[in-house]
């Protein structure tokens, strides 16, 4: 049985390994630019998108040290997404800790994104491939595009749930699907593989970010690194609140109209929107589980499902 | 000799192939991305980055659609370092037209210039070099250190003229050296035309921002495609300026110290410190032309010298 420890126990030595090149990379001759760059490495999540390039890589064949650049090239670029986000939502509070917005400004906050991209791009034309380069980039571009969508559809009760599944693809899925595959590509593991690892990728990525949204409504305000009830009250309407939309509740559909948030987010916190965004993260789990089964044994496809069983079922 | 007419048409068929590419690259199934995009399509410049791609490719062997494809990727790179500048800078006006800061607000304008990023970086990934891709990635992060440390050191009166010098080698002498290099790089030429094409790049970058700067000054509001006298109401203090400063110009500082702008920039119009960055733009200008010399007889190198002179002697 895979618990919680043992799971970073197993790999460790690459994450303190990915860490160093992070930390490396994040050095600034320019003390203000470093002091700025030292906070954000030290606030640093749990690296989901770097085991899961280390797991993809295990299907590959491909060296330790270039695995490792990319791995830490993910996540610098994750954090580059999440400075920009922080901007877009006004977030003042991210992983605990108040944001780069809050403490240095918008403007500050955007170079310091556009300098992460940039860190990252260094590390990938270090140790990528020219097809994950492209990968990357073109992931890169869908994620913004669903950002630009997102932000131009704020308040607005013609959203679909179809285009809020268009969104979380590009918001969240397609990092994890670019995460599991690029190790896999650069080891050049057969193509099914490569395909399975984007598709587990892409489930996972769908039923985490429904998850994200479901506790963004549920969770108590103390209990998140970052403030409850956000989305709603930035006009980001998700899965349960658009199901509601759909299925016209009355109730919902007035306090809305009036704008009346805290009546909108206690309807939501035990509607019919949020048991079936439960049952769709849990389908796309097992959709996930099933895919996995495909690969060939090996410990790193155990620990695979053993983090998405976590995913799943993690209350915060 | 070479005037502004023929010197486009020399390169007016390439210059086509690459708008197309650009054209083609903005394109976007998603109706209201395409429309931001066409908007600064539209917009678009002399496409000097382009043409000094092409100066540069000359010098080597390189495929004509790699070479197209590095430079529309190049403009494509600086469309995007425009539209988070303008953010930066408040900027309602750019190359004459309304900017997507204005139009679209500031947090589309980031996602916009994220997207416009990747867009480039795809580009890049089809045609660049391993080692072509690692120096844009270098090039764009020590652009990004530059705007933040401009940025930070905005109403500085500590900041020096050796400040200034590195900033502006980020802001626009890294770019003008990648692009006259790239296709020289890609191209396989000698290690020698490659850095002294590096250089000139730096050189005539230097020179061009200087003249920029004091354009900024000088011109009336009227001539410009965007507003005079920007840079110090900004609080950007850039060469005349800072050599004012430096040499205790009292009337400048007292101006200064109570915050009389006009009277500040009145005095700049004719200042010392204007005589001097012309004086060293043309010594940058003449230190690029004496480094041409040593390369080898072309058309394009002659081309080349044509518009470094018609740089320094622009007048907006």
């Amino acid at each position: 049985m895979i618990t919680s420890a043992n799971l970073y126990d197993y790999f460790e030595n690459d994450l303190s390994e990915i860490k160093n090149i992070i930390t490396l990379n994040l050095k600034n001759r320019d003390s203000s630019t470093s002091t700025l760059l030292n906070s954000l490495a030290a606030t640093e999540g749990k690296m989901i998108r770097a085991i899961f390039t280390l797991i993809g890589g295990s299907f590959g064949e491909i060296d330790k040290s270039k695995l490792y650049n990319i791995a830490a090239g993910i996540e610098i670029l994750h954090l580059a997404t999440l400075v920009h986000d922080d901007i877009i939502d006004d977030s003042g509070l991210r992983r605990g800790k108040e944001t780069i917005n809050i403490t240095h400004g918008a403007k500050t906050a955007l170079f310091t994104g556009d300098y992460l991209f940039a860190q990252a791009f260094i590390l990938f034309s270090e140790s990528a491939s020219r097809e994950s380069f492209y990968n990357i980039s073109k992931t890169i571009k869908f994620i913004c595009q669903s950002e630009i969508n997102q932000f131009l559809s704020k308040y607005s009760l013609n959203s679909t749930i179809l285009d809020y599944f268009r969104r979380i693809n590009g918001k969240c899925a397609s990092l994890f699907s670019l995460s599991l595959s690029l190790g896999a590509l650069d080891g050049h593991a057969d193509d099914k593989i490569i395909n399975t690892l984007k598709r587990i990728g892409y489930y996972v990525g769908t039923a985490f970010q429904l998850i994200d949204d479901i506790l963004d409504i549920t969770t108590p305000n103390t209990v998140l690194g970052k403030p409850s009830g956000n989305d709603l009250f930035e006009g980001i309407y998700t899965f349960p609140l658009l199901f509601e939309i759909k299925n016209k509740n009355v109730k919902l559909l007035s306090a809305l109209e009036s704008n009346d948030l805290s009546t909108v987010s206690d309807i939501l916190k035990t509607s019919d929107g949020i048991k079936t965004a439960r049952k769709l993260a849990e389908k796309y789990t097992l959709k996930a589980l099933s895919l996995i089964d495909t690969l060939p044994n090996s410990h790193e496809k155990t620990i695979l499902k053993s983090i998405i069983d976590k995913l799943l079922k993690r209350e915060y």
